[in-house]
């Protein structure tokens, strides 16, 4: 930094505690803090190298909504002798959450994908020509096959621009060894939607209670435990030209381009609140086993995108109008 | 028993310590030392006085099949955003449960209804007979109403002459508070089957599994945790006359008979297996929070029980033949 004479332009730096759980304060920060944040670019942490060692970026995230659902039937659990005369929760829930996806993957909400924006040309070039990542799944998971027989570019686009609708987790009565003959008087489920442009998930909230009264579920109990918009940045930008092309320099390869991730961050709320472009550098490796026991960082990765970083920072002083 | 000269008979005692579990050993002890058993008559646990302080007792038992379910999709919890492309074992398993009970409580496995013999016109007349405990189950379980809109007569044939599924219990993913966004590897579920005469475990069993093979389930593993045969003694008998009578004698009032109770209890081992006619004298009563926190016997009850006991055992060896 010496040598070059110091740093060649402002630089804010944004680091969130809440991303892992939601980011559920961070829309009311913006709101309020909105000019704290101004800038001309962003680079988002995120990407890195693949399993063949190419650079690769993120352009977006799926956005999320997080569901808690609870049934409660008695006053407290009965003796399943009863089971001939009392209503159940469990299975209450399971006919509720039943109406909400048919077994060939469509989400069944009425108004569920109406929101919904057809990826642009180059965002579907984008995944056609993404590496097919299918084998290392297939094998990571134990799996023979994924849903509806899907493989190639079909599979990519699924996960990249389809929402979702995953159970969480699912609870109810006795779970330990054995039986215990209850019939448990409470019932609950988490699930997560994940979220494509330009779907909203309070909207989606919204349109889940009015399914959920329409099948006659008025009593399942709804909260909402995450929201999260999606946002897609645009492959065209100028920014994400610059980040692409210092990728390439430092790489010695084209970035491989994600037109969103199938997971979720707060993008939507520095990109389209803030009006920021936003293009990734990251320093990821498949290797580096993120989120899992054993998380690590190689130097090599670790280097390759500090480099990244300082050219796309000396780039953007020099070039940027 | 010094006044009368001793016991006017021979009595064994049976005590069981695996009926709270299924009495899985029973039918084998029974089937290698049923010699050990013989007898001329049974007094079974079970019975004393009702809410009303009306003797009752207890003319048979429901069967019981506990069966364990598991699905397991992939070799371990994979991020929720895979949810995409990747199998949901919650949703499998809840597709699979939701064949087995329509909304109505019709159990739809082929063949479930089959063995089901119509009770007698004197158990009909005795379950038409037994007082409405409707409002008291009401306020126990906090519920407004049962299933199907039932009252009186007929819900009370309803808890005692029809079989059930209940959900006993529910298990996958994270159930802890807030959201994690995973895609469960496994999910798990109870269930068990209350049963009529002359349904069988074993039997029903075996129909589940053609069940859910026949509607593409082949990979939901389920096992048994429990068998138990149902069991109705025949109002008619001699003994169940000897019993009643005594027990008009002891408490001052006719006793309520119950054709079967709701719950489960390896009756069917001696009455059908060993032949043993089967009457229940017992010393409960509501107010003593059978199975719950704080369980007791009033000394009233105690003692009441034990001159049915013992005037049983007179008059059995003066009458008997």
């Amino acid at each position: 930094m010496d040598e070059r004479g110091g740093v060649p332009c402002n630089i804010k730096m944004f680091c969130e505690g809440e991303e892992e759980s939601g980011s559920i304060n961070l829309p009311d920060l913006i709101a309020e803090r909105g000019d704290d944040f101004k800038a001309d670019a962003c680079i988002w942490e995120g990407g890195g190298r693949n399993l063949n060692d190419d650079p690769f970026m993120y352009l977006g995230l799926k956005g999320v909504l997080g569901v808690g659902f609870s049934v409660r039937m008695l006053s407290g659990d009965a003796h399943s002798s009863y089971a001939a005369i009392l209503p159940s929760a469990a299975w209450r829930l399971l006919q509720a959450l039943q109406t909400i996806k048919d077994q060939d993957e469509k989400i069944k909400i009425d108004g569920f994908y109406d929101a919904i924006t057809e990826p642009t040309p180059e965002a579907i070039a984008a995944v056609e020509a993404l590496p097919d990542d299918a084998p290392e799944w297939l094998e990571t998971f134990g799996v023979s096959g994924f849903v509806k027989g899907l493989d190639g570019e079909d599979l990519r686009k699924q996960l990249t621009f389809q929402p979702t609708a995953n159970i969480a987790g699912l609870d109810s009565g006795y779970q330990d060894a054995g039986l215990k003959t209850v019939l448990p008087a409470v019932a609950s489920a988490k699930m997560d939607f994940r979220l494509v442009p330009e779907q909203r998930p309070f909207d989606i909230f919204k349109k889940l209670r009015m399914h959920l009264d329409k099948h006659g579920f008025e009593d399942v109990e709804i909260e909402v435990l995450g929201a999260v918009n999606p946002y897609r940045t645009d492959l065209n930008s100028p920014w994400v030209q610059l980040v692409a092309e210092t990728a390439e320099e430092i790489y010695g390869r084209k970035p491989v381009m994600t037109p969103n991730m199938a997971g979720t961050g707060p993008m939507f709320d520095f990109g389209d609140t803030l009006g920021i472009p936003i293009a990734t550098s990251g320093i990821d490796h498949p290797s580096h086993k993120i989120h899992a026991p054993n998380e690590n960082i190689t130097k090599e990765d670790f280097l390759l995108g500090a480099k990244h970083a300082a050219l796309i920072i000396e780039r953007f002083a020099k070039d940027w109008s």
